[in-house]
């Protein structure tokens, strides 16, 4: 059930998303995750009104675990890059980043990093005094200036139940922060789940033949989200495809139907090179500057969402 | 159909094992994988009359592609803790390590290093120098000395497909040095698959209700690595179960099943703590010991195959 325009998502969706809700184990929080992420946007809302403006960037994929102690997941697949350059260029935009990333993806200012970068970014000289390699530098000091002013603050999930959970509360606590909020939702999410009380207990046996598997799927958020999570921040989608023939139109229906204020469509070849932008009005092709060989395509991407950004909080004014 | 004492394992098996790798996208050699090792083994080849023995440890999990052009994929938990910190006390003793491991699991020499390690082993003086902390600098410098001594091959895989093609191409590169060789399989395998051909080209799509998969059962490998591959090679397997009342029965029959040397049986939930090593003859526990805040269950347990190890090669001199 489609939900009518400016209406609530419906009940259908409503009982979809409390099944889900109500079968998942409950969020561990042995971080104190809650308190952390209002601490740090008391921090910025009171810099709100000075023009602070907030990005709740998601990153990585969600796992769907298929046993209760979880040795069998599916994945997703997501390094993170394009939410950990996003975050990135978003802080040196102004803005302060919630990352709601995958354990294990790339996180911001470690992409331009060797695979093991303490390994190879340290050498040894002729007296075995350790130093470290000048390509790595740079990374490192703006990371620390990013934590220094308070401007990054990062959040781990791994599985889909953790994840819905987790962007329900942050989206919640953003909601003060009106128009000057943005949701940048790069995580890819699993579209199908089994429900916790249906998944088997212990580790499934190999002896007994071919394993048959039914996977529900997970009903959209991004409808709540909008009309009752945090209804005034500025929302964007992500859509991933292979087939590049189904990608905008599959773009186009996410942006209507989910009323996104961007949907950015990207497919798995050539997501580092070109994504579209679509938005109600456009469909805006943003490619990465070919003739710079360490260039990428979320620098582009983040200037032309920021400058989108501005337009939406200048409009409502 | 089970393969007779010392006999083939039995034409069932092998079209089965036929058909997994006939199925799989033959291996990407995009980093002379086959050359490297060959180097390596060679090194250690002509040093091995003086006694220098060689472990092909597998280590984390294999993944099963839902897709060809892969979006989605099943995974098998595991860290990779074990096998690199058993990489480690086999270099100690030395062994030399063949490291065939899930790219993103944990590698040698990292384990006690912080999450971050680049951003968190690095920290900046008043003058915004650089500076190794203390606490990271052991592990650099053992990993370089491995290095420099020849003493470590990594060779990353991420899908069943690799894996088991790899496994092979080690396993029959082995062969030459006899009991010198040892094969500690800790890696989690996937136990079933989606065969290549059935698998959906494009990503599955969401919309069409819930997802029903049928996957079929990996045809175990190692009755061929025993009987063909690298016949007098050492061999150690691993057992993971979530239900300890099952475990040391299923270890026991892997071990008659696919003659192994040993077989080492994990329960989920206590496998940092104690492990059972299963010989035909024996079942020894193996607890790390708890009145060392940093000791884990791989010292003791490398040290019990070294010596296991040693015997077999002397009681076939």
């Amino acid at each position: 059930m489609e939900p009518a325009d400016g209406s609530s998502p419906g009940p259908a969706l409503e009982e979809g998303i409390a099944s889900v809700f109500s079968s998942a184990p409950a969020l561990m929080e042995t971080d104190g995750f809650s308190n952390r992420l209002k601490e740090f946007l008391d921090l910025h809302s009171v810099a709100a009104g000075g023009g602070r403006k907030v990005v709740c960037i998601t990153s990585g994929g969600t796992t769907v675990p298929l046993e209760q102690r979880c040795v069998r997941y599916i994945d997703n697949f997501s390094s993170g890059h394009r939410g950990a350059a996003a975050a990135e260029y978003f802080i040196e935009a102004g803005y302060a980043v919630v990352f709601l990333y995958r354990i294990g993806s790339v996180l911001p200012y470690t992409r331009s990093l060797p695979d093991e970068p303490l390994l190879e970014c340290l050498e040894l000289d002729d007296d075995s005094n350790i130093r470290v390699r000048k390509s790595c530098a740079e990374a490192v000091k703006k990371y620390h200036a990013a934590v220094a002013g308070n401007l990054l603050i990062k959040l781990p999930f791994t599985t889909i139940f953790e994840y819905l959970q987790m962007l329900q509360i942050v989206a919640q606590a953003m909601k003060p922060l009106g128009r000057y909020a943005m949701l940048f939702l790069a995580a890819a999410v699993s579209d199908f789940y089994i429900p916790w009380q249906s998944m088997a207990e212990h580790k499934i046996q190999s002896a007994s033949g071919p394993l048959d598997m039914r996977l529900v799927q997970v009903p959209k958020m991004l409808s709540i989200l909008r009309t009752e999570w945090s209804p005034l921040a500025f929302c964007i989608s992500f859509k991933l495809e292979t087939d590049s023939k189904i990608l905008l139109e599959k773009a186009d229906m996410a942006l209507r139907k989910y009323k996104m204020h961007m949907v950015v469509a990207n497919e798995l070849q050539t997501r580092k090179e070109e994504v579209i932008v679509v938005t109600l009005d456009e469909k805006i092709p943003v490619h990465r500057d070919k003739s710079q060989p360490d260039s990428d395509v979320e620098q582009p991407l983040v200037e032309l969402i920021v400058d989108k950004h501005s337009t939406y909080i200048n409009n409502h004014r």
